[in-house]
């Protein structure tokens, strides 16, 4: 049974792997789904880029994480709002995002590579936090489950235009544009049991300034 | 056989209606799963709650719609990032987040509710915006697929703590906090083809301001 999908992919003709690696890199959480005993099962867990891979960790004692583990099909979606397209009508009222579903199967990462793959996961999610923080200790790498998904197949979306009224209806009273969705973090706030003294991290310090 | 899913639901103790409805009004896009010949899909839609439901809607002319359509089992997965919680370990870092998971099915919304149920749809997206905008035409509503989701069951998890460091950790020199994600839409932006002395629509102004 070939887990390559016949239907709705590859829809947007300007889809290259440089747009669908933008999305990913800006994605922090993907939907993954899965079937189990003939049902549809879907769960929400941070990702990481790895090349053409997607890095996911969890509990060891995660029972779907464990059966991700065993590598049955999977579907990942991930999807951008990138802002409200008021249009004239309802009809023609949209959004601009981008999304991608991506088919694959996951692996356990072998415990040789294990502190590697997390360094990548977390400097993924925090870029520059690897160098901040202590090591994971052998208790900690044995309670993480890192899997790699590889990726048999892929499709990308990206909706990024103005509202298409027709002649009517720019005619009529209507207002008509975008509203786009705010981006990036806030300013970072210190832990009630920090210290005194020190400073924010740069990895924090970036991100929050970007 | 049950949709009953009997694993990793309700893991969190403080779970309620409340709670779960108020993350379902917050997002906006949801990310739909399913079984398709034994195999998973998942599609991101634009979701509103109406009630116990959820409302989604696209093309008569999508297949898988048109599958959902039909009644097979769904998993609806919706997931806020809200803030990095940055710890003194890569092992102890992780997210305040609120996710959940629901379990049902999707069934066609019948003619005679179809344009009550997008002017649901329509103000849930953009509060208000029905009364600012033309009813759609008979030919818009025959290209337009309804449905509604009946929910079975729901699981929801909401993390909002700090970082959770050793005594260890904390007399180290690592920064800890939270990065909070902004939230919101930047001011709105007018359509190219928007005739001079329209202002903007009050449903995008109170959006835009808060």
């Amino acid at each position: 049974m070939s887990t390559r999908p016949t239907r709705e992919l590859h829809k947007f003709s300007g889809a290259t792997r440089e747009k669908l690696d933008a999305l990913l890199d800006q994605s922090v959480i993907g939907h993954f789904a899965f079937v189990e005993d003939g049902l549809p099962r879907v769960m929400p867990i941070a990702i990481v880029r790895d090349g053409r891979d997607i890095l996911l960790h969890g509990s060891t004692g995660s029972p779907w994480m464990r059966l991700l583990a065993t590598g049955v099909p999977v579907a990942l979606s991930v999807a951008e709002l990138d802002a409200l397209v008021v249009a004239r009508s309802a009809f023609e009222s949209s959004m601009r995002f981008r999304s991608a579903v991506l088919f694959g199967s996951c692996a356990a990462v072998a415990d040789d590579e294990k502190v590697a793959t997390l360094d990548l996961v977390t400097d993924g999610l925090l870029p520059g936090r690897v160098s901040e923080v202590r090591r994971s200790s052998a208790k900690e790498l044995a309670a993480t489950l890192v899997l790699r998904m590889r990726i048999d197949d892929w499709s990308l979306k990206i909706s990024d235009g103005w509202p298409d009224d027709s002649a009517d209806d720019i005619a009529g009273d209507a207002w008509a544009g975008v509203l786009p969705v705010r981006r990036g973090f806030e300013d970072a706030v210190p832990a009630p049991d920090l210290r005194a003294g020190i400073r924010v991290a740069a990895s924090v310090a970036r991100l929050s300034a970007g």
